[in-house]
């Protein structure tokens, strides 16, 4: 159900021609109210595609009707003629539908460098707009995909018995995942009644400890979009601590199966830093950690090199980071292998051949804080996928 | 050659048993006179191996009489005993050399986490101080390598016709090659005779435009060092200038070498990017990209995939770059693939298969500085020996 699980939303996946492989390229979610409320997050990357710079304008005064996107085309370094695309794009959304242009948001994934095949993706949102329906979500997650290999959808309840309301979502994204988001797309939405200044902070902090914290291969993208838009369909309203929890839930499902698709990877890394001296340092840390591929391309070996763990927490400036390097901690799936920056259990007690799942837990003794970052192993297929990789 | 190019040194490369290949593993460099002049360049890591907490206080005074080098393990991580392990080894040479252990410095790399053979290690320092010889350097640059497919030695020139004076050196490193340097080791010797401040002057210098500008694998190293041995013995003086010219002469050699045997690798790419406001703008620009590994699979598959050149550049924050991404510009291997951050030339003129070497200029156009850092691309042998690797 994903987008259209919350009353007043309706949404259509199809085949515009965009990717060569002749499955669905194009989805189209509409906000069918009664309210329009909408926020949005983006990627911070200063090279940013057109359809971002399009959508953060049309999400600057938190309204928004319609998203389209598409994959097989990022639309990202494409110049003035790339930005005439986006715009076009959001006009005949807005003629089809009847809305302002101004109201439709857009993003695109694919290939960076090059034009979209407009009439294509024209005639694709023509042939969306026709196929919208309440329970279009399925269809709608399936279109954005890239190299995905399964939708990613999700569903939360909010709200008390007799007055509920819920929150929708889906997701794309299998590689570059990092810092400020990733090539990674999100749609959530909503039918509580909730109002702009809520619906952005409760996005911004939702994302903030759940999709900012998945960091598959160190790049961040261009065009990494996240948006919600809130019908209030349900009549019920939620506050921004209630909205929070239910997107924070929303978001962090979402998060874990882009992990757990992410290119090519044997394995899913979460990297726990704890005894930290705030969350900042905590994040910083295990961030180091989720970048090392040395310690990735081990896991993918099953060898639990906890030497690289430490290697790649000791790159953390100590105005970022305050610890003492001789009271590290490092366990590894139960199995304390460092103790107090030295030799701990033995190593060959960590059996990583077991499960996909590999928990990494890192003492720094400085604190209280702890934050989890989510990684994958660096695998042949990574490599394959991504020297291959151009549709 | 390597290290017993310049006069006064000798050396040797023995098997000690520490590495199960049954190659050579230890190596020997001593510092015959008349001076002894020392200065070394370590890793900025926090976590750092005993042999470099040993090392420091060694050059500290900036005397050094002899170098202990083993491969087979790093004695990083290793707690108190393995700082013993390495205050013994320093001891042992420098009774069988007759100099203070204060001035031995000693040199480990390997696995961390695990103690070295110590009986095997001084008895193989006892073979090596009875192999010591005044042609020994190319037996040692053997015996400190680890993945390493072949030694890496260079030997420059400096002086004026019948006042000449000689740089040495030899390094190993093939895979963590980073920021702060890489488990990079590095022996220099010079017959100059130079002064204690402009040794540490020059050598700063000399690995801040080269060896520090490697970037492998984006992972800094526990054990990197780089030490300079002068022994004036030429009886011709260098001074801070013509020092610093050789020594970054001798350390480009070596880097451009490390890089051409790094772990796996098919490509080396020169990141080159001008039109900065500074160096150290240029340097974190260069840098955002040889750490892209999704611009470095691609070249591993042959794909001049430009896109993935920007989408790294835009990560770098305004403050440490300033740049408009609007006025971007990508050439690869000559080819103006992105012009003003939209398409340039065809992408197809591109051929990465013609050659090992892959030359990306970036320009920002935001000034006049200039600065190249090297990398390799990623493939299915950095992942396969990165994964493998336990020696």
């Amino acid at each position: 159900m994903s987008v259209t699980a919350p009353t007043g939303f309706r949404a259509a996946g199809v085949h515009a021609g965009l990717k060569a492989s002749g499955t669905r390229d194009l989805a189209l979610v509409v906000n069918d109210g009664p309210h329009a409320v909408a926020a949005g997050v983006f990627t911070t990357n200063r090279v940013v595609a057109a359809p971002v710079v399009w959508s953060r304008v049309v999400l600057g005064d938190g309204v928004a009707r319609a998203v389209v996107l598409n994959s097989g085309g990022a639309n990202a370094c494409t110049g003035p003629e790339g930005f005439v695309d986006t715009h076009t794009t959001a006009e005949h959304v807005g003629q089809v539908l009847d809305v302002s242009a101004g109201d439709v948001a857009v993003c695109s994934t694919g290939l960076i460098g090059e034009r979209l095949d407009m009439p294509a993706l024209l005639a694709g949102v023509d042939a969306a707009a026709a196929a919208l329906s309440t329970d279009g979500g399925a269809d709608a997650a399936r279109a954005i995909m890239t190299t995905d290999t399964v939708p990613k959808e999700v569903v939360v309840h909010g709200g008390a018995p007799g007055r509920t309301w819920t929150v929708g979502g889906m997701a794309k994204g299998a590689g570059m995942l990092a810092p400020g988001l990733a090539t990674m797309l999100c749609v959530l939405t909503t039918d509580a009644v909730v109002t702009e200044e809520d619906a952005r902070a409760a996005l911004r902090e939702a994302t903030r400890t759940t999709l900012e914290r998945v960091d598959s291969d160190g790049c961040m993208s261009t065009n990494d979009t996240v948006l919600l838009l809130a019908s209030g369909a349900s009549g019920v309203p939620a506050d921004r601590a209630a909205l929070t929890e239910a997107l924070t839930a929303a978001c962090a499902g979402l998060a874990r199966a882009l992990v757990a698709d992410a290119e090519g990877a044997s394995h899913e890394i979460a990297v726990t830093v704890r005894g930290a001296s705030d969350a900042d340092a905590a994040v910083a840390v295990a961030r180091a950690v989720t970048r090392s591929n040395l310690f990735k391309a081990a896991v993918f070996g099953n060898d639990p090199n906890w030497g690289r763990v430490l290697a790649a927490v000791g790159t953390v400036p100590p105005d970022v980071a305050p610890y003492d390097a001789d009271r590290l901690d490092v366990t590894i799936n139960g199995v304390q292998v460092c103790r107090a920056g030295g030799v701990g259990e033995d190593r060959s007690l960590v059996d990583l051949a077991a499960a996909r799942e590999v928990r990494v837990v890192v003492d720094l003794h400085a604190g209280t804080a702890a934050a989890t970052v989510w990684t994958n192993d660096l695998t042949h297929d990574y490599v394959h996928e991504n020297s291959a990789y151009s549709s």
